[in-house]
């Protein structure tokens, strides 16, 4: 068991995806070149499909460029938008890509800590410590709502509050919505694009390789401020030219879903998440937090008498279970593990019980 | 007419291509899902290929790496190979991103003088400028084979100085080999990586865009020193994961085409070439040399009355014919252009005609 992705075998690619994509194909020259920030008829498609999801319009022509997957959209962002010697607000825990980008583009590092653990309904970010930061002089925050690890789900409070102070401080918000369709217990989610107070620079990402399982196509769309999206494509332009051209036409299939598709979808990882959270939870010394939306549970693990990468590497061995270890999203998370759970129900339970049974051989006794 | 690249409708994309496409598509999640560097049976294969192509061996665990596009190959690379204040040798004329990457990762460009129009059989590059900017403390020599945008192949003689000197000095070399199964003539190319004295430092790209009309699905390959393509496939981890996984399974269809399919598609190009060069050389005032390989004319113009960027767009909408101005490839060829002539023959004889006809009426009268 994978643990680190999701199983596009479990949870097939969108209906109609593969079909997309045939059709591009025979279309011939004009879906294999593109323009570098995609084709104007799939852009302009999909500016008015997210849009009506985000609640906020976007200009196909000048505020949507398509990507290699959502991490490409990650990289070109960073790249417009990170200078040598720039301060860089990100949140631990964080995807762990995040934190390696602004080292890339040798940023300057502001960690804000986010007290998922502790705190219900919002995602539990020090909002104090953001002002801090921003006063500090930073001048761009990148977090994801979903929070990667944890599947924390931001507040509309605090989504309100770090549009307000991104505003007030000039700073550049960059916000990976990546699992914003995936949302459990009818959850609210709040786009922070569609309020009211905004900063003057904001991109927001989105891809259809998780919920949607379309990660072979490698699909990623970044919409924003045009500015930074003319200087993403200059990059694209160096980096790898465009989103495959074919690939590009597979967006056709995304937000148009047949009915009742997504809502089962997410029935379905949500039923996953339940299940997997009582069995953590009924283990003496694991604490985890039901994830808000998303397909990720970030796992805390009882003191054990091995560090945190050798009881990574035990478990692929002797349950062959792979899981992503804590400190990748935030050095402190020594005694935490990620999970991706979208995967074959049974067997996420299964190797869940492998894991933890393995985990009981290496448990520090009390004294 | 759009001489700006290729036309896949006019030279389709390899035969099975599309077929490995839906096959790897089928293998579900092991093709969606391929480590960074890209699926191990699909490097084995390329290896494998590669190594009979290039003339010298490819481990397929450590030394090769799939990548989105061959653009994708490049950026890697350099990103792996170039720090802030580096010196990089490049060609002058040769591929306009190669300029543009040295001056992202911020390194110092050192550019060496290609004479490929008094040079024949030979791409003509000054050796003793190469090695007196090697003797300066050059870390990186990038150059393109056959060269773009002169069509110009590098004799034997050529490529074993140029490997002679980065072992000597100490330089890395990075050679694009992009377009180096389209050579015309029957024309002798030496693939740099197969000679006895090489640098320690080497890596080989390519991939099948070009000449297999296979740019839709991006992908491209780099082959060399094992620790350069660790470096290149962890900042693939950032950038954009991987090779589109379902697109890496197209790579199968490639180096096994139909008996006599190849030798056809470089017999076309060929007719192609000897066309609208014969047309170029019938008109006063304009030179060219013949493309030794690839897909590109790079031609002079004579003296016109108006600057080359504005004859660029001039011809765009005079003519409906769309070139790539010669600045591109170095600042100097401010009285050049280049043409891609991967397209129908007919369309492009006509559309160089009309190119002509337009260029006439700003043609300076001699005095």
């Amino acid at each position: 068991m994978d643990f680190s992705h999701g199983d596009v075998d479990a949870f097939l690619p969108l209906p109609g995806s593969y079909e997309a994509f045939e059709a591009g194909y025979k279309l011939g020259g004009r879906q294999a070149y593109t323009e570098y920030r995609g084709q104007a008829p799939i852009r302009k498609e999909l500016a008015d499909k997210l849009a009506a999801f985000t609640g906020a319009p976007i200009d196909a022509e000048k505020e949507i460029i398509l990507t290699p997957g959502t991490q490409g959209a990650l990289f070109l962002a960073m790249g417009a938008l990170v200078g040598a010697g720039d301060k860089v607000a990100i949140v631990e825990p964080d995807y762990f890509a995040n934190r390696k980008l602004v080292e890339f583009f040798d940023g300057q590092l502001c960690p804000v800590p986010m007290d998922y653990m502790k705190t219900e309904n919002a995602a539990g970010l020090d909002l104090d410590r953001l002002e801090a930061v921003f006063k500090q002089g930073v001048t761009l925050f990148l977090f994801s709502n979903p929070n990667n690890p944890t599947g924390a789900v931001y507040s509309y409070d605090e989504i309100v509050k770090i549009a307000a102070l991104a505003k007030e401080y000039g700073v550049t918000l960059l916000v990976d919505e990546l699992y914003s369709r995936q949302i459990f217990d009818g959850r609210r989610y709040t786009h922070l694009r569609a309020q009211k107070e905004i900063p003057e620079n904001l991109v927001t990402i989105i891809g259809p390789s998780k919920t949607e399982s379309l990660s072979g196509y490698r699909l990623g769309v970044a919409f924003g401020s045009a500015d930074i999206i003319t200087r993403m494509e200059k990059l694209q332009a160096i980096v790898s030219l465009r989103c495959a051209g074919y690939c590009q036409a597979v967006f056709k299939a995304w937000f148009q879903e047949p009915e009742g598709f997504m809502e089962e979808r997410i029935r379905a990882h949500q039923a996953i998440r339940d299940d997997l959270v009582e069995i953590f939870r009924q283990t003496k010394g694991v604490e985890v937090r039901p994830s808000d939306g998303g397909s990720y549970l970030f796992v805390k693990l009882p003191q054990l008498e091995v560090p945190l990468g050798d009881f990574v590497k035990i478990v692929r061995e002797l349950a062959a279970v792979t899981v992503t270890p804590g400190t990748e999203f935030g050095p402190q998370f020594t005694d935490c593990f990620r999970i991706n759970f979208s995967q074959d129900h049974e067997a996420a339970v299964a190797a869940v019980k492998r894991l933890l049974a393995v985990m009981e051989r290496y448990r520090k006794e009390e004294g």
